[in-house]
């Protein structure tokens, strides 16, 4: 089992560094993170004028991968995740979905114990899922605070344990990075942060060559979403809506028109965050109607 | 039992309408429904161009509602949906997510037997809805398309059976109508139509004197959902998050930023549709966190 600790961090996706760890298709690996603001909240009444924005967004890694090569899928299982007993949740002027109201900035830490986390004695069911998950695009540096098709920062709920993940590979090695852990977020991160925690996730790699997705996509026990993502939802709707059909097309074998009507009736558009630097949304298509092929291309 | 014959029907919500058929709380009615279409598309060789559009979007109604008055609630509880054998889809140029595509225009008929609707061989669960459902405004005629505080063209999946609406009293006697079924539409609605059908809604009606919803809502055995709109996504999510963070408030009688961070972990934001004259989203808050009380204002 390879294990890499969470001071092995990066800040952006880029094929310009160099990777220290390396695995093969089949390996397991534990990824140990930090969580979103770099664990420099430790109490509540830390000034959040203090925090140093620039160490916020760890992603552990980079991890590369033997023989994956750019046009290939790299996928990535989640076995399980282990967060902190701990999480702390913030507000800033300026961010969020209510950006333009008028509040105090505040950091609020959270008690986690036996699945539950404790909001002002109020109980809320723990669901820990994965926020940052991506590889090295094909140019340039991509913070991880944000998306794209690269992966990145796409805090979609459905990234739990059993969920699987499919990355288009751009570089030599993918170079995978994985952080901001959450233990609990609703659809949306309508308040710019979800319950951020520290802790471990085990994942199982392997790859498909010569073909990948135009976006990622995640697989669930009844389901493919794909990730898109705009400078505002309408944008990101219209990706998701054009991949989507583009796939049903495919899988029916049958032109736009009957392929736009089908999508009508069994694929969900869903909201991922409204509240990162670009808005994500997904569309989940049953696994009844396609198979992981429809999503894969040459 | 109240029968509301589907030859009676409206094309917008207001208050000039006289109602012929007149309910107390606590009454069934059975709403017979036409089409979205208006039972014009008998086949798919039909020309599009052919359509009355000042015929599409009936709604069957008004139903004056003995008692109700500006600032109460009417809770329409839906008891069960009958939906037609054959449903039809249709795409349009201009129209859909999708509205810039190069594509034709079609009609396409689909069979519905046994729960299962038939598209290319293809079976689809049918899971019935109503799409449109409202009362009339404060002022004005509001087409039946589009959506509004007074409900109307709401197009969301969860309208099924056993789902209770709220919607605000604007005028004497409330003047329900509802129409436009769906065999089945999924989040979305990405082609502008979903499986269009006539068909029957039975609903029992209560009332809640004094208080009203600033936006429709709707509950499920487990949420709440409060339905909004916009000119585009973002700003329906931006209501829906106003609107949800306002009720955690009141709920958890607590200030803007407890309120607001406890939304990012519990308030699952979903689309409805993004094909109408106003896109619709829902803030979906789970019942265990708050009570009808909370959504409804004197």
């Amino acid at each position: 089992m390879i294990r890499i600790p969470r001071d092995y961090i990066i800040y952006s996706f880029s094929r310009r560094y160099t990777a220290r760890y390396r695995a093969r298709p089949g390996d397991r690996i534990v990824f140990e993170t930090l969580d979103a603001l770099g664990g420099q909240i430790i109490d509540e009444g830390v000034s959040l004028e203090s925090i140093d924005w620039s160490r916020v967004n760890p992603a552990t890694g980079p991890l590369y991968v033997e023989g994956a090569e750019p046009g290939d899928t790299l996928v990535v299982e989640i076995e399980s995740i282990e967060v902190s007993d701990r999480g702390v949740i913030l507000v800033v002027p300026g961010f969020g979905a209510l950006y333009d109201k008028s509040f105090r900035s505040r950091a609020k830490i959270v008690e986690i114990r036996n699945g539950v986390l404790l909001f002002n004695g109020v109980e809320i069911g723990v669901r820990p899922m994965v926020g940052v998950i991506g590889v090295a695009p094909e140019d340039g540096d991509i913070p991880t605070g944000t998306s794209g098709y690269h992966g990145g920062n796409m805090d979609v709920k459905l990234l739990s344990a059993g969920a699987r993940v499919y990355l288009p590979v751009f570089v030599e090695g993918a170079l995978l990075a994985i952080g901001d852990l959450h233990a609990v977020q609703a659809d949306g991160e309508l308040c710019v942060a979800a319950a951020e925690v520290s802790g471990e996730v085990q994942v199982k790699l392997d790859l498909i060559k010569g073909r990948r997705p135009r976006y990622p996509v995640i697989e669930t026990p009844d389901r493919y979403a794909v990730i898109t993502f705009g400078v505002d939802l309408d944008e990101a709707v219209y990706r998701a809506s054009e991949e989507a059909v583009s796939i049903l097309s495919r899988a029916l074998n049958t032109g736009f028109e009957e392929a736009y009507m089908l999508s009508s009736l069994i694929v969900d558009i869903r909201v991922n965050q409204v509240v990162d630097p670009v808005k994500g949304v997904r569309a989940e298509i049953p696994k009844k109607f396609i198979r992981i092929d429809h999503l894969l291309y040459p």
